[in-house]
């Protein structure tokens, strides 16, 4: 009898106790914007990996300086523990300043292009080389060619990145193919040097770099993204005449190298064996300061850290700030990280990558194993109501980050903050991504939301 | 019997039908986003209006070549009619570069301010005055030191946009009273000129304009802004020592002057008493080129009717595209063109206004007089199915926009554009804000927005 009185009590009880939760949440929210608007450590931290370190490309002294700084800077963060954890990373590396240039047109008589090394490109010798150049839309236009028409010519991709899809990255995903394979395609049918056109929806001067994969790096040729304005002139030129370009590279592969990620981990105090990931990654290309790419992604995860300290909020589950190295041409760190998790049984129940720039926030994209997404996503919708109020929802589908990828049979859920797109690609992988091109609200607000994040995911779990 | 057979069929058909409708305006819709993206004006258009025509203050020779522009370009876009429909305008002229410098400080020395005279500021006379700052956060605080400690004393309003508005227009609505009002406020207690911090949530060195008021204009003090690092520094010296500072001015009213609205219209086919308007507002300060303030508002409106054009779309109901003069400082366009329609009876079902800056659009904010604006928000909010791929939501708040606001009286639902708001203040009213501040694909997606509304409310009513 006792029972069947206290069960309609107790339901009567709930809504309040559902309300209470959710007043609390919000007001703790508000309190993490707070302190990320007005105290955070983004901006400064973003000020120093930019202007006092600079670029960090994998196996390059900026990275070893980089990884120098984020380990003592995390060490000042107040984990409980900070490590090192290595991988060898390969190391490539740009050599001389690129020489790029049609030469022999009747039009133009000698014209130098805006250029820059993919990287991976191979070297074209100190004499660099030259070629007739064709142009062609497509990895399978080129193909369709066949190797007598492409031996001995510069192979030139010229499909844009389609400007009507409103997900810029979307756009670059159904463009980058020719960055990536497209050089290894033309060295296989015989051409002596790539030219890309830059990954970007802009029409500019600015060249745009990013990773190209040979599988025999011996055999790599030259292979250079030209800015979108000269992709444009040149191919307007070929509609007139035969063009011949000049490329001259020295870029060079050297001996893997050893390299690490930065490691920061908070002990749960009631769950230490559910594990929270927000990170980013800290290498970059070396031709800018990696500021949107991916410098924001690793402040932003740090200044989780920094937020909880700073409310006091010891995490019941246990928190990991991870700093990735060489996201940008191989996830030797992810890889590492991944294997060493994996083989020590661990779980992690949610990871946070922000790796998109730090751009106004829009919420978080997700994945995870099949078997779990849909319970999990149902859980983390709900959250929707106590994130909208900052413009932010959780989307059911979109995938998480490159580095946090590998975590899937852990069977957590994966979250990639989802930034606005829009501005993205006008640095992405080029020499203008530095501290300039980040603002500091924007920024911010990405911080904030991942803690918001990771304030639900440690007091709910999944 | 014929009819109790036929309602059911005609039940089952409906969903069919509503199905349809809702494929074909997605259809539509996507259509729209292609042409903004890919062959829109708005872009070209901006930067004439920037790089020919320039710095647009009412009353100037910019604001009145920007007129002439204005009539011409919307004389090639196929409008039924063109027409200037004038207002008088007030005429003030800012003269002389401003000065405004710390002297006699024990620390500093003298030492100049970055500082812009707010839009009303009287002249110092050209010897300048100089006095001892006084800082307050409020004109309350102020009022609460009485006459005898503002009198022959400089004002300055110190209080920061509050950083922790995650939307900036809160932040500026909750501060912009000490430029708007403070100055005349210090003016009646004696005061020999003002400082205001500038509205920006940024630290920086860029000072911001805005309007002042003055009821008796010619009794109007110096009045101007100083950079938000310069508050900073001027605050932090009176933590230390009494300080003077000097304010030369040599702005100037000269009498009203002729100006007016650009409109442009098409009639409706179906219902030509129904209009629905999209605009902006031409003028500017004097010191910038005006591109997100609102140069980016007006050629969004102007792309609308060219997306139309383009898809070949007669609107059922009649379109009115305006590029209303003098928001600035007066808003005689508004207030002309309410006037003017509502002597006519005229019915405009509905108005947009984008005067937020051309960024990354986030939706509609609504306002409507209150006896209808539950059913028009209800059917507004329908859309939002058909908006959310785009990250468009009609929100039921937010009001709409200075120049179309007088409209509420005809019943129609007013909207005003909603762009990301974090950047706006960072090129407010100052010298940056200019064409290169404007990111082509932000503003197209904006355009792209307003004519996906204007379709819906063409094709629906309201």
């Amino acid at each position: 009898m006792k029972k069947i009185i206290l069960l309609p009590f107790l339901l009567l009880l709930l809504p309040c106790y559902i309300f209470a939760q959710d007043d609390e949440d919000a007001f703790k929210i508000r309190e993490i914007y707070d302190i990320s608007l007005t105290k955070g450590l983004a901006y400064n931290t973003l000020d120093h990996l930019c202007n006092k370190v600079g670029g960090r490309l994998s196996g390059s002294p900026g990275a070893a300086a980089a990884v120098d700084y984020g380990k003592a800077k995390f060490e000042t963060m107040g984990f409980d523990s900070v490590w090192l954890q290595p991988c060898m990373v390969p190391h490539w590396e740009r050599g001389d300043k690129e020489i790029v240039k049609i030469v022999a047109s009747n039009m133009l008589g000698t014209q130098a292009l805006n250029a820059v090394a993919l990287g991976g490109s191979g070297s074209s010798g100190k004499l660099g080389v030259a070629g007739e150049v064709i142009e062609v839309k497509s990895l399978d236009e080129l193909k369709s060619l066949g190797a007598a028409k492409v031996r001995g010519k510069i192979v030139f991709y010229n499909r844009p990145m389609d400007p009507l899809q409103v997900s810029t990255f979307s756009a670059y995903g159904g463009a980058v193919d020719q960055r990536v394979y497209g050089p290894a395609t033309a060295m296989e049918l015989g051409a002596v040097a790539t030219l890309v056109r830059s990954m970007t929806t802009r029409l500019d001067d600015v060249p745009h770099s990013g990773v190209t994969v040979f599988e025999d790096k011996s055999k790599a040729i030259p292979a250079v993204a030209i800015s979108t304005k000269d992709a444009e002139l040149l191919s307007a030129l070929l509609e007139k005449e035969a063009v011949r370009v000049y490329v001259r590279t020295t870029c060079e592969w050297m001996p893997d190298k050893l390299s690490y990620n930065v490691v920061g981990e908070i002990k749960g105090s009631s769950f230490p064996d559910e594990i929270i990931l927000v990170g980013g990654h800290l290498d970059s290309w070396d031709l800018n300061q990696g500021a949107h790419d991916d410098g924001a992604g690793c402040v932003q995860a740090l200044d989780v850290v920094h937020t909880f300290n700073t409310l006091d909020i010891r995490p019941q589950r246990t928190l990991r700030c991870v700093w990735f190295m060489n996201e940008e041409n191989g996830q030797a760190g992810a890889k590492a990280y991944a294997k060493w998790s994996n083989e020590k049984d661990e779980k992690h129940i949610a990871a946070i990558e922000s790796d998109r720039g730090g751009f106004t926030p829009r919420g978080f994209t997700t994945e995870a194993h099949e078997s779990v997404y849909k319970t999990h996503i149902k859980k983390a919708k709900e959250w929707d109501k106590l994130l909208s109020p900052y413009g932010l929802t959780i989307k059911p589908s979109g995938g998480s980050g490159a580095d946090v990828t590998r975590l899937k049979p852990q069977m957590g859920l994966l979250f990639g903050l989802q930034p606005d797109s829009q501005r993205y690609f006008d640095y992405h992988h080029a020499p203008n991504d530095n501290f300039e091109a980040v603002n500091k609200r924007e920024l911010e607000l990405g911080a904030a939301a991942m803690s918001s994040l990771v304030y639900l995911l440690d007091k709910y779990g999944m």
